[in-house]
C-alpha cells in the first residue's frame, strides 16, 4: 500500500482508576509521566509512530475535559487533529467517528487505531510490526496485533490463531479474560496471542463492517457524514459498545470465510498495558533492595526497607523504614498505602470512596 | 506558703525529632496539636496551671526562633513573660535564668518549673499534686513530682524514695534510664517513681544550689543580675548541662542530709511524655479495628486495615488498605511510613537524613 494513506488514530478518551490516586477521572493514566525518564504514555505513543506517519496524519480522539491534557502532552499535534467525543460511548463509536474524519480527508485512508496508555519496551520491533499490520490492512483486511504470551496472564483477552505466514495469522476466535487454568492451557498450546487492543483497516472496510454489524451506529455515522455540526447533539445516541464485541469477535474464522477473517500480526516488543501498579513496577529500575521510585517527587529514603514502590508526584519526601512490599502512592489530593501484592484491589478502594460519598477524590 | 509568690516557668525551648516529620527543629512537639481535640501541648500546659497561678506570673522560656509559635499557641501570655534564650544550653542555665527573672520581680518567688510537651490525663489530680509540691517548696525545699510507675518502662529516669508522709517522700537517689531487667526490679520494689522532669523551689534556694554545684553558671547569673542587657553576649558561655545532672542528682539522701535532700511528691495523674508515636497513640481513641487518626487532616479511609496510626496535618486523603500496625505520618514536607512497633527508630531515620545531607527536612 501507499503509506501516504496511513492515518494513526490514538484513543485517549478513557479514564481508569486502576492507578488511583495517580490516575483520576480527570487525569487518566495516559497523561501521567509513567515511562522511565518521565515521558507520558500518550507522548510516547505519538513519538513512537512518527517514523511511520507524519504528525499531520496522526489523530487523537479524546473527551472534551481532556483536551488540555492532550495539548500539554503533545504540543506538536495540530489542533484540528484532536477529535473530541462529546461523551464517552466505548470504542465502536469512537472508531467509527475516527474513520469518518479520516475518510473525509482521504477516502483511501488506512487507519491504525492504537491505545494511548500502553508501554512498549522495544520500539523498533513494535514499529516493524506496525508497518506490517498497516501493509496487511492496506490490502483490505481488518488486522490486529497479537502479542506472544510469556506468562499465563488472566488479565488480558486472547486471540486463537491459525498457522501463520511471515508472522501473519488468520484469527480463529477471540476470548475474554480466561481463568488461571485456561490461561495456562492457552500458553502451552502456543496458538493463542494476547489481544493488544490495536486495530488496522481501510476506513471504507470498517464502515462496511459497522454497516453490517451495528446498524444504529451506521445510521448515526451516515447522518454525521452529511451534518458534521450535529456531532454534539447526536453522539450520545450511539450504542455504548466496544469494537471488539461489535465487530472483531464476529470476524473470527469460526464465523466468516478466511478471506473476510481478521488478520493477526504476531509480535514481541516488550508490551506492557500498565494496567496496575505491579505492571508499572516492571517498567522501572530498582535499588539493590528492590525498592523503586517513580513519579518525579524527591528521591525517597528507603531505610531497612525492601521491594517497596513509591510513586509520588508531590515535593514531599517519602520515607519508608522497616517496611516491605508496600505501595505508597502520593498525589496532592491523596496518599495510598497498600501491599503491592494487593495492587489489584485499588478498585475496592475506589468503590469505597464512591460509597462513602468521597467521589471528589476520584 | 503565700501563693502570691508562685511563679510557673514552662520550658518550651527544646526541639526534638522523635515525632519526625511532625516535630521538626523549627516546630518541636510542644507546638503541635497532639491533644485529643487538637489543643497543642504548650497551650494545654499553660491552661492546666491557671487555677494555681495567674497568667501574669506564668513565664515561658523558649528559643528566639520559637517565639512566634509560643505567641500563636498562647496568645493570652503577656509578651514580657516570654524569656528568650539566645542559644539553647540545656536545663540548668535555662532554670538559672528563669529564677533570676522571677527573683527580680519577687525576691520571695517560689518556682514551679514544668516541661511544655507532656500530656496530663487527669488534670484535677495533677493540680492537687502541683499545689502540694509548691507548698513543700514554699517551706524551702527543692521538690520534684514522681509518677507512680505502671509498667517496667525503660524510657524514663527513676527516683528511689524513702517512706512517705502524706505523699511526700525524701529522694534517696536518682537513676538514669534502666535496662529492662532493672526496670522490672524497680517496678516490683515499689520504692521507685518515674522522674517527671518537674522542679519546684524558692528562687533563692536554687540560686544557692547553683552557687554551690555549678560555679561557672553562678558567676554568669551574678553578672546578668547586674547587667541584664548582656544576656545575648554572655549566655552562650553557660555550661550546657542539665539541672538533673548539675543539681538534682547531688541532692539525693545518699549525698546530703535529710534536711537538704530533695522532696518528691508522688502522683498519679495520667502522665504521658508523648515521647514517641506509640506514646501518642495512648492519648487518642481508635475505631473498632484499632485504627487511629490524629493531626487534623481529613478522616482517613481504613479499608481492611487494623491498628494503624495516621497522623496527618495536610489536606491529603490518606487511604490505608490491607495493612496493619503501620504509622503513616504526613506533613507538607514529608511522609513517613513505619511499623508502629519500630516507632523508636524514627531517630535512625533522622540520623540517615542528616548523613545523606537532607537536613532541610529535619
Amino acid at each position: 500500500m501507499d503509506p501516504a494513506h496511513t492515518y494513526i488514530v490514538i484513543m485517549a478518551g478513557g479514564g481508569g482508576t486502576r492507578l488511583w490516586p495517580q490516575s483520576r477521572r480527570s487525569r487518566p493514566k495516559q497523561y501521567l509521566p509513567l515511562c522511565p525518564g518521565g515521558e507520558t504514555l500518550l507522548a510516547a505513543t505519538v513519538r513512537r509512530v512518527r517514523p511511520l506517519c507524519p504528525i499531520e496524519r496522526t489523530l487523537v480522539v479524546t473527551a472534551a475535559e481532556q483536551v488540555a491534557e492532550v495539548r500539554r502532552c503533545v504540543p506538536e499535534l495540530p489542533v484540528d487533529n484532536i477529535i473530541v467525543e462529546p461523551i464517552g460511548r466505548n470504542t465502536a463509536p469512537c472508531i467509527g467517528l475516527a474513520a469518518l474524519v479520516a475518510a473525509r480527508r482521504d477516502p483511501q485512508a488506512v487507519l491504525a487505531v492504537l491505545p494511548s496508555d500502553h508501554y512498549i519496551g522495544d520500539e523498533p520491533a513494535f514499529q516493524a510490526v506496525l508497518a506490517r499490520a498497516l501493509e496487511v490492512a492496506g490490502a483490505g483486511h481488518v488486522v490486529t496485533i497479537g502479542v506472544r504470551p510469556t506468562r499465563p496472564e488472566t488479565g488480558y483477552g486472547y486471540i486463537q490463531v491459525g498457522p501463520g505466514e511471515g508472522g501473519v495469522h488468520v484469527a480463529e476466535s477471540f476470548t475474554e479474560k480466561p481463568d488461571a487454568e485456561r490461561a495456562a492451557r492457552y500458553l502451552q498450546a502456543g496458538t493463542y496471542l494476547w489481544n493488544s487492543g490495536t486495530f488496522f483497516f481501510p476506513a471504507r472496510r470498517i464502515r462496511a463492517e459497522i454497516d453490517r454489524h451495528l446498524p444504529p451506529l451506521s445510521a448515526l455515522l451516515a447522518e454525521l457524514a452529511e451534518h458534521p455540526e450535529r456531532l454534539g447533539a447526536l453522539y450520545g445516541q450511539a450504542p455504548a459498545i466496544s469494537i471488539d464485541y461489535a465487530v472483531m469477535e464476529r470476524l473470527g474464522r469460526q464465523h466468516v470465510s478466511e478471506a473476510e477473517a481478521i488478520r493477526v500480526v504476531a509480535g514481541d516488543f516488550g508490551w506492557n498495558d500498565v494496567g496496575s501498579f505491579t505492571a508499572l513496577c516492571d517498567l522501572h529500575p530498582s535499588d539493590e533492595a528492590g525498592n523503586q521510585a517513580i513519579g518525579g517527587g524527591p528521591a525517597p529514603l528507603f531505610h531497612e526497607a525492601a521491594r517497596n514502590l513509591v510513586f509520588s508526584t508531590t515535593p514531599q519526601l517519602v520515607v519508608c523504614a522497616h517496611v516491605e512490599d508496600l505501595l505508597v502512592a502520593v498525589t496532592e489530593e491523596a496518599i495510598l498505602v497498600l501491599p503491592k501484592a494487593r495492587a489489584q484491589e485499588v478498585r475496592e478502594v475506589v468503590a469505597c470512596l464512591k460509597e462513602s460519598g468521597r467521589s471528589e477524590y476520584l
